[in-house]
């Protein structure tokens, strides 16, 4: 395979490894099916793929044999050995092989002496930059995993090739607990537990990237959103709302359009105006802001609202609730003299770190923090200002340096108006993506000429921190379905309590019990189908509802329940009063 | 004037006298400048207006002159007359008199004798049908109101004519009793108070008809929408969320594009698909339903949003929040079997009066029912489909009757979808208008082709009913803001409490008492500015907070606070927990 990396000295031993489990694929793809054209094949995250095209289509049985063709050429252990051929010897050595895309890709390599890696002794010869390891038996545990189709050079003008997915790893046992561990995240997956438990769908009539929130989704969003909000008013932010649609003109003012222009929707042309579907909140809150005059004694103005924000992803991007076409952001603005800076970013950052912990998210275990800064020789990418940068770089290394959280800096990652804290998250694949972040900016005040009178009366410019808590509404429920597997804690669960009649001698009490918890404010359901008991209970095991209380004639003379949890777990018999009482502390503590 | 109703038996005694005021006008106005040009002068809810074009432009003062004049004539007590003319005559006449607006209305007139009316002996001759009341002196008390410009016949090309607003009453008492309301409901005016009370602003970055909520304004409608979700849900609805934009084929197959064209915003095309902003909800429930087979046992199905919609409305018709270009609508969709909607519609007037009830707002006296029937010969704008109309209306009247509330039918005023039932409200002046609507649909069922399996397992069509429950949250909080003129109840009160130290010494004291009240949920501000007591007390006042509590030496030795509600009412000394517990009460009360 072509590889445009010049220096390869920091690849990695694991990935070497990876790159000749590709270089076995391909030849055991040419044993069988020997016609076949060779595209691409690198390693990545958890294995390698190769893209070939086939004469013929396969089938997952081919898999079958392939693996183990790739088995016994590692138990060959054939060396791996890279030799140079002259460009031209290069060009005809692959026509004679009828490798039309590697030709093709000769084309952009600018070597005079094209490298290729030779396995034993010519069992296969692929044109490839390297390296690999020393010989095939150091390629550890294999597994073919898929097939799939992608476009050559991903153009989907160029012809659909055959991918197909391997893992590789060192040994069979890092193999095998790399494996369960991804067929427990399928089964978090939130877009399959989304299905499953009914919290959302989709319909082609609205569109792809706009999610449609059942009653049971929408519980949790709702549960979420005064949560923060409540939680954001306690700490002395003015929640607001504002119009999700304004004149491109405000856009204009702000810099986001044309800077955003390529994520957000197209105008909206009514009369002689047009309006946008917002990509931000921040420049509506300028509005808010600059209203009437402002004093010293207003700040700092933490400006928050649930805001829905309108971004154009490709139809290619969009990834269940985590990458969707409309989502609504717990974001504020906080205006603040310069000096108030260091302790309003502070007081972010606790909010962050509070709401995480309610999640049940721990600090350098499910999150670090990471400084992102700009690059001060890219006048193009960031705003020019040495003295600023240096004064928000230095308040936001303050900040950090106080804090009990593992931190890193990232050049290069910061917004163009100011450098930012962003607060990196892993999944349960150890894969780290930004969930929240606090942004310094020194800009937009200048852009939207917000001011402040200072105590002296005179006119100043307020610095404005951008924040998000608990960030896009969409993407942390996604994200807390697949760290809970569906089995929400008591105080979000949608549904809370099922309530099972054993028979319809029960019917009546089981009607007051759910009645005496619906009075409470719990979220119960009454479950007296015609169906067996064993039925009932499976089918609330399945939708992950966190309590089941049965109701038998015991029950019924001793005024109790029989309550389980989630998970099988018999509780025994319970006064109603006790499991009101014990549900509500639940639900307090949100654990 | 003319007048194009042929049949004038009904027009009332007042309504002949407000014309009739309207003439006296037109003459008065002649008197001092005689070259004026006449347009049309009709009567109007309180009064009367005239469309005049004067040589030279007119003031104020000339206003005082014209009502003197008025008061000469009808003091005169000159005879109305009606005379008729051949067309021929009329023509010339109008061509002597130079008023060519009249020459432009006489070509409309179909008659071949035109009527004219002529007060006393030719003082003044205006062509005119009438009916006018026997003399000068039948007209009780007038006073001029106000000058605004007014297009030849609503035309924008047309000449810009100058108006002449004037009330008429039957007697000066009437007058002035509907003066004084008119200045209350001046100063109860929503856009009036929302800006003293800073509760939204508009801004012209973002657009006309785009309310921007401040922090208090969002505290109010924070409230209205959690009390009836929460209020929704505890009745059996489902509270779900969907996105405020879809493909532009979901509203082709709702019908609403292009029935709604009109008042939809333009599509948003991005790539190769077009977004609209919704200007109903329905399509977004009907495809949750549709998500996923229904049985009857599912039924009915209740399903309920905080629903964002668009709709684009002419910026000459935008007034404050009554009507907005977008508008958060507490709507739901009741699919049910037809044998339930009788019961369902009753159960959604139920929550309808009890939501107006807890806004202090009584049958009979604020609002009445109104039955919204089709013409069933009008093909084009009622479905046809005379067996479904039938069931529906008589479904309608049946819950009607036996309510106990004011109700009166209104041919021609249905959706075309089926009957409805509005909720007609009364303002200050009694002027009445929709306010929320219970709607029977057996149209789009079939457009959407709802089903649900019976208990014989057979597919089935069910009918909808949409519903309002509080209406458009903008609009509801703009009649409660002219309903309270300002002053909330506690439970939506923005700030609740305000607290007030007679001077430094009880600073410390008054921020634990703010603190207390903090802690038990009170939205309370500590007004410690160093201005005098009186100031900060009027300032309370003006912003018409609740309760404002005063603490000094006294009430810090006694652990009490001086408590004094809104309106300068004493209420005296009270222990802290004794206020908290009183102000909880006069929450959980909603009054």
């Amino acid at each position: 395979m072509a590889s445009s990396n010049n220096n390869q000295d920091h690849i990695s031993e694991l990935e070497r490894m990876r790159h000749t489990a590709s270089h076995i694929l391909a030849q055991a793809v040419l044993k069988f099916y020997p016609d076949t054209k060779l595209g691409i094949g690198p390693a990545i995250d958890d294995g390698f793929y190769y893209d070939f095209e086939f004469a013929e289509p396969i089938s997952e049985e081919d898999l079958e044999r392939f693996e183990k063709e790739m088995k016994r050429i590692i138990d060959e252990n054939l060396p791996m050995k890279q030799s140079f051929m002259k460009r031209k010897d290069a060009e005809k050595y692959l026509k004679e092989k009828d490798q039309k895309f590697k030709l093709e890709l000769l084309k952009d390599i600018p070597d005079k002496e094209i490298s290729f890696y030779i396995t034993g002794d010519n069992q296969f010869v692929d044109m490839c930059r390297g390296p690999h390891v020393e010989s095939t038996g150091k390629v550890g545990a294999v597994k073919l995993k898929s097939i799939a189709g992608a476009y050559w050079r991903g153009d989907e003008k160029r012809p659909m090739l055959t991918r197909i997915y391997g893992f590789a790893f060192d040994t069979k046992k890092e193999l095998n607990n790399y494996i369960e561990l991804l067929a427990e995240a399928e089964k978090r997956d939130h877009r399959v537990l989304g299905k499953e438990l009914g919290l959302f769908i989709y319909s082609d009539l609205v569109g792809k990237g706009l999610p449609l929130w059942t009653a049971k989704g929408a519980t949790i969003r709702r549960i979420l959103e005064r949560f923060i909000v409540d939680e954001e008013i306690k700490r002395g932010y003015q929640h607001v709302y504002t119009p999700d649609i304004a004149k491109i003109e405000l856009y204009k003012t702000s810099g986001h359009y044309p800077y955003y222009k390529d994520s957000m929707y197209a105008p909206i042309k009514v009369d002689d105006e047009e309006f946008m579907l917002r990509p931000m909140t921040c420049p509506h809150h300028f509005e808010l802001y600059s209203a009437q005059k402002r004093s010293y004694r207003e700040l700092p103005m933490r400006i928050a609202e649930l805001a829905k924000l309108y971004r154009y992803e490709k139809s290619g991007e969009l990834s269940g609730l985590i990458r969707v076409r409309s989502f609504c952001l717990a974001d504020a603005h906080i205006i603040a003299m310069p000096s108030q800076a260091h302790d309003e970013i502070n007081r972010a950052l606790d909010l962050i770190e509070y709401a995480a912990g309610v999640f049940g998210l721990e600090p350098n275990k499910d999150y670090r923090y990471r400084l992102s800064l700009g690059d001060r020789s890219n006048s193009e990418k960031y705003f020019k200002d040495d003295e600023s940068w240096d004064f928000a770089e230095n308040v936001l290394r303050e900040v950090l340096a106080k804090r009990d959280v593992e931190s890193y800096e990232a050049p290069g990652e910061a917004a163009f108006y100011g450098p930012k804290i962003d607060i990196q998250m892993k999944n349960i694949l150890g894969k780290e993506d930004t969930a929240f972040t606090v942004q310094y900016d020194f800009v937009m005040p200048k852009r939207f000429d917000l001011k402040y009178s200072d105590d002296k009366g005179e006119e100043q410019e307020p610095v404005v921190i951008h924040r998000s808590s608990i960030g896009a509404i969409e993407r942390i429920i996604a994200f807390l379905i697949e760290k809970y597997g569906g089995v929400f804690p008591l105080w979000m669960a949608p549904v809370q309590v099922k309530v099972l009649p054993i028979s319809d001698a029960q019917a009546d009490y089981a009607r007051q019990v759910t009645e005496r918890l619906q009075s409470e404010d719990i979220r119960v359901i009454l479950d007296d189908r015609n169906e067996t008991l064993q039925y009932r209970i499976r089918d609330g095991e399945v939708n992950k509802i966190p309590y089941m209380v049965i109701v038998g004639n015991k029950e019924i003379e001793t005024n109790t329940v029989s309550v389980r949890s989630h998970g099988s777990k018999e509780i025994g018999l319970m006064k109603i009063d006790e499991f009101v009482q014990a549900l509500n502390k639940e639900i307090e503590s949100k654990s």
